[in-house]
């Protein structure tokens, strides 16, 4: 009963749920601070008989307040919303890469760009990165491509390029190929290229209230750019679905980017842990990727990857572990609370004693 | 910039919005009815600390709820809840339907189905619907398959076939080839063939709450059969995308299905409606097509379904008309309430007087 293109699909596995005991979570990016109170407000002004409605497509006051919120120039026609950032990168790759010439991306980033490029076809050729896990833009442009896509700061390593090294690339890749910056993790202390997107037209920016606006049980995602690139995103969501933002998480969304400054400072307290936790672990013999996402990745000279995440989860917290040549000795580790962060530290403590 | 496949597109016009008066809006197939006041207590007592958490991917709670609410023997392995049922026919089309023969589907129905067959490169064949528009079963059995899909109650008709004519069909399909009745608008008045599943290895159901359940603003819909089906439309989306219906609407849409004697209760009275109005219609020498949706399909002889249509919007209500060969002459009427059939039928009294 089943297509013959069912039969290669390869599902993705998500994060464990153990259910044997209680865990701290530190192995899914996860904010660990809740939403600001305002998103409690709309909920309990939500007019509930709205619900028989549907929700409005274009999202215009969510993509307005959005506007408000980025500043640099950015107008709502600059802006997308989608169900999380997945669904806007969906659309990015099936309206801007061709199949000419291969994608670009580091060999070591989010794990749906290769899905994504194989749903539609597209070649894509998985570029090194550096023996420190930075990316070298400089070799994206040493080679044909139809565009280029990486995470800033970049997933699982933390490792962030700044503007100004972005605009050097832009300056030299050709201005009719789109580059897509995914900023899922900007927020943590990393400067966004939002303030570019007027002077390179070729510029995608991906958001998403996940990670810094503490909403990964809501799906809420945006893109940023030129309008003509925002409207072709508009032109292939309304080809294939009629999946708008529902208007509960329109609403709450707003309210979030309203009270930008609730988040900012809890981002600040998190990136404060972060670092803080990463002297730690360091003066503990550990090598630690710096970071300035919410997340470290890091490893123990002598340990596997593997051994690491199987010592942690049996002290209680679950972290991630990769089993993918070239990271396959560290563990990355959301960054929670400071005492979650402490737990977690005795317990790594523990593991250099073995 | 743009991507050769990207230059292909047809994008969907929703329907329209205007905002130059205020209109009763009956274009959308939208409840006129509040969702039942549990859902207001779902959202009050939702803890919004669990936001910053990734929801349960796969919805148990909800699809145990659905499932009682089902009866029938239908158990959560056989169902599958998505964002909407249209991101579940999405998946329902990769997974079942094979590009060697083509799908059939009614040569009016939804307007989708055509769309998700062109995305997945699925050939396609609509098949004439008699003269009264309903839908001829024995015609799907005459040419070679890789699958049949029809709404039921279909639309724009609202036309209904009895699960003792789906039954016939099945018996006699090939059991190897997936059957799909979209059951949208089934809850109004309808009888569902959840009752069949059991039966037939090879029926899918889809389901939507937009519709019955007063949940257009959020997206909420799911599929029921047999679980190795529903097991393949988990791997499909698994593949794919990480988007789980997000919390509050796991939350909310469960606190529907356990409240299911509020939606009989206002989806009776709205068929109730439905059948007034069809009579005091056809009293005014309309044609009203027999339905068991919450819309009507009608037409005035001597009126293209354009001026029928433009003397409505005149009147201050919104209906929805179809520039399609051989149902231009009809306008689709959701049913609203009471209030607003009476305002709408003094309006159509007078499109007869032109």
């Amino acid at each position: 009963m089943f297509a013959r293109r069912f039969r290669d699909l390869h599902p993705y596995v998500p994060g464990e749920q153990p259910t044997d005991r209680e865990y701290i979570k530190l192995n899914a990016n996860e904010n660990p601070y809740p939403p600001a109170p305002a998103v409690r407000e709309a909920l309990d002004s939500f007019d509930i008989a709205l619900f028989r409605r549907y929700p409005d497509p274009d999202a215009h006051a969510l993509r307005r307040g959005i506007a408000a919120m980025l500043g640099n120039g950015i107008t709502e026609e600059m802006i997308i919303a989608g169900n999380g950032s997945d669904e806007i990168l969906s659309f990015v790759f099936y309206a801007f890469f061709d199949s000419d010439a291969p994608l670009l991306f580091p060999a070591h980033t989010y794990s749906f760009y290769p899905v994504y490029a194989g749903y539609y076809s597209i070649p894509f050729e998985r570029i090194p990165l550096e023996k420190d896990f930075s990316i070298n833009l400089d070799s994206y442009l040493e080679r044909p491509s139809s565009g280029v896509i990486f995470a800033n700061p970049n997933a699982p390593t933390g490792r962030y390029l700044s503007p100004a090294e972005i605009r050097r690339f832009l300056e030299r890749y050709p201005a009719d190929r789109v580059v897509v910056v995914d900023e899922a993790y900007i927020d943590f202390g990393g400067e966004s290229v939002v303030s570019l997107i007027r002077e390179f037209r070729n510029l995608v920016v991906i958001r998403t209230y996940s990670k810094s606006f503490c909403f990964a049980g809501a799906r809420l995602g945006f893109a940023v750019a030129d309008p003509e690139l925002i409207q072709a995103l508009f032109t292939t969501k309304n080809s294939f679905n009629h999946f708008p933002v529902d208007a509960l998480t329109q609403k709450i969304g707003l309210a979030a980017c309203e009270n930008w400054p609730y988040y900012k400072a809890i981002n600040s307290e998190l990136a404060q842990t972060r670092d803080w936790f990463s002297g730690e672990l360091r003066a503990l013999g550990w090598e630690v990727v710096p970071s300035l996402a919410n997340f470290v990745f890091v490893r123990k000279p002598g340990f596997t990857g593997d051994e690491v995440y199987r010592a942690i989860k049996a002290g209680g917290v679950l972290v991630r572990y990769f089993d993918h040549p070239g990271i396959e000795e560290f563990v990355r580790i959301s960054i929670g609370t400071p005492d979650q962060m402490r737990t977690l530290l005795a317990i790594m403590e523990g593991i250099t004693r073995i």
